[in-house]
């Protein structure tokens, strides 16, 4: 059942449907172009058809951050799943209740201690789960570096074991800090060498390491070349975002999600407009306030989308946003925005926006709006 | 159904249900204490267990922050309901089919714009809403100054416009900005004669203005007169959390929210140790980074809820949470927190850190865990 935006109440989560379908293309004509498959990280949509357009375009299987993610999108048929965080023992239960339904669900670990445990589970229930192993190839958070002789140790845990190793695995998750072409296709190749490297020095210990998986989409788009890599996961390429827009990668034209959201009121000896639309619709992402642009909470744009310049979301409480004009005068603040009119606000970051929501409204081409559910918690 | 903490998968937001007990029964004494009505918000749990135990207590009625939030509240039983949102005119049918069902919900609003939206839809559909002025203490938001001429221009429209005029209302938000005893009395003490004074202006002009509602979790904590208010308004109280630590309205043994979460991994070298709660369980709230003891995204305690000093969540993306212990020794950081142990994380702000979660689960006193679900959305 399709409606119209003007019908939409407020805050909503607005998806505009022709710009995700051309960034989608975007990533999947690069990573063909490259030579390797991609795998987007659903964690950003959580949506079911937002993941079915990246399947239909090409997109090989997919990415979870959590298992209910995996469940989710089994259930459609999408069974080609690679849970990409480091599982606790806890949940291999979960994990192995999703393979004997049929998904070919493949885990994660970094550690020897990970890697006994799942060893220890495989062994137990007789069940050749496939495994990566996580390197760390730029210092931001998890993995073992690729040349850390532990390495050698869980790839022959895991080998010697009764699971399958599937390969390795990295993130370059620092290419959210930066912001010039030079310093991305530099990590672009850091990321991919270090990963090669690792699952070159497993071979050479005479350990089978079929996959490389690399990827984050500011990486993914500034990359020169991925020989040695077989796949590539990003997620937030779908959307993009102020923060993705700050690094580089893409332009503002592209942004695909948007709150709708409605002026309640004005405080105008400081140039305020109060909107429905604060942190509970917008999140408390503040990954643009160490970036080039500041955007606040976020950048405001006319109900059409149009993006008004300087205008942004300065402060947040839970259900109240309160939008600064800049440098623009502010005489007739009220007549130009007055109680009940609308307005869209670009988010710093997509994937913490889209979670304050249960729905999507995607709108088509043909200025239809229809819902899309999503996924919220674990 | 109930079940033990050690069967929970992880992240999970745990409520110790007689903490909360205790930090209803506190408040609702110290209002009773005080001669004024309590009229808790529950935007901060959206949880209809909780909220039951507050109107058990005493509570006369409830705040909310959406509409869904009282359709909730109303389809058990609920039914004195403000609205402390300046209500867009586009939710006014939404609040109208809730009228119409029997609840009495009051509406806000601070302008002659929204006042005269209202009236219009009032008259229209013949309904008497009852409606709230509301009255700006301390420059944090929206509201009318208390001396502002349209003050009387709003009160005017509503009275002689086909609705109630309930009273005044105000929240003194910038209490949150604070850290010690004296300022917030005297916030608490302007919050309650600016709101007073107000009413007063309003009777003066020949209106009737029955109510003055005021409140915030930490000015109703350091209030030390009410004279002249007949409710206040408060919600995180109900949990309590980092910020409010900080503040110095409680003690860490009032805190009744956290996170449970699993160790998944560790980085030695930097004394990391990586769990599965990051930012979309803890939300990205950094409330405490200007406080007087930055928590980072949580402080980490024990599974059994015991303090670990200087233990804190440094860094967060989606689903890792990575914690640093401060001065500790880190040598046996993977034998101390293996991989699968569990640990609790207080959050920095209850409200957005419950937002992330579809459920409570909540700890009895006999160490019962059941499971409360909470609203998401709008």
């Amino acid at each position: 059942m399709s409606t119209l935006i003007t019908s939409l109440d407020t805050p909503a989560a607005l998806v505009d449907v022709p710009r995700m379908q051309r960034n989608i293309q975007r990533m999947q004509q690069r990573m063909e172009g490259l030579g390797v498959r991609l795998r987007p990280h659903v964690k950003t949509s959580k949506c079911l058809p937002v993941i079915h357009a990246q399947i239909a375009a090409g997109a090989s299987g997919v990415t979870v951050s959590t298992l209910k993610e995996a469940e989710h999108c089994f259930s459609q048929g999408i069974d080609d799943v690679l849970y990409a965080v480091a599982i606790a023992p806890g949940k291999l239960p979960q994990a192995l209740a999703l393979r004997r339904a049929g998904c070919n669900l493949s885990v994660l670990t970094d550690s020897v201690q990970g890697a006994r445990a799942i060893v220890a589970f495989a062994r137990e229930h007789d069940e050749a789960l496939p495994v990566w192993i996580e390197v760390d190839c730029d210092g931001h958070r998890s993995g073992l570096a690729a040349q850390d002789p532990a390495l050698i140790d869980v790839a022959r845990i895991l080998s010697e074991g009764a699971v399958q190793l599937r390969g390795v695995m990295t993130h370059a998750g620092s290419s959210y800090q930066l912001d010039n072409t030079e310093a991305l296709q530099a990590l672009a190749e850091q990321e991919r060498a270090l990963c090669v490297h690792a699952a070159e020095r497993i071979r050479k210990a005479g350990i089978a390491c079929a996959d490389v998986s690399i990827g984050s989409t500011p990486t993914a788009l500034s990359a020169q070349n991925l020989d040695g890599v077989t796949e590539v996961r990003a997620g937030v390429y779908v959307f993009f975002d102020l923060v993705m827009h700050n690094i580089g990668v893409c332009q503002t034209e592209e942004l695909a999600l948007s709150v709708l959201t409605t002026v309640i009121g004005h405080q105008l000896a400081k140039g305020w407009i109060i909107t429905d639309a604060g942190w509970m619709a917008m999140s408390r992402d503040r990954g643009t306030q160490r970036q080039r642009h500041d955007f606040g909470y976020g950048q405001v744009c006319s109900e059409a989308g149009d993006w008004i310049d300087g205008a942004r979301v300065t402060g947040a409480n839970q259900e109240h946003g309160i939008i600064t004009l800049g440098d623009t005068c502010h005489a007739d603040l009220a007549a130009l925005f007055p109680i009940g009119s609308r307005l869209r606000i670009l988010p710093n970051h997509a994937c913490a926006t889209g979670a304050q929501f249960p729905h999507y409204h995607a709108l088509d081409a043909n200025g239809a709006v229809h819902t899309w559910s999503r996924l919220h918690g674990w």
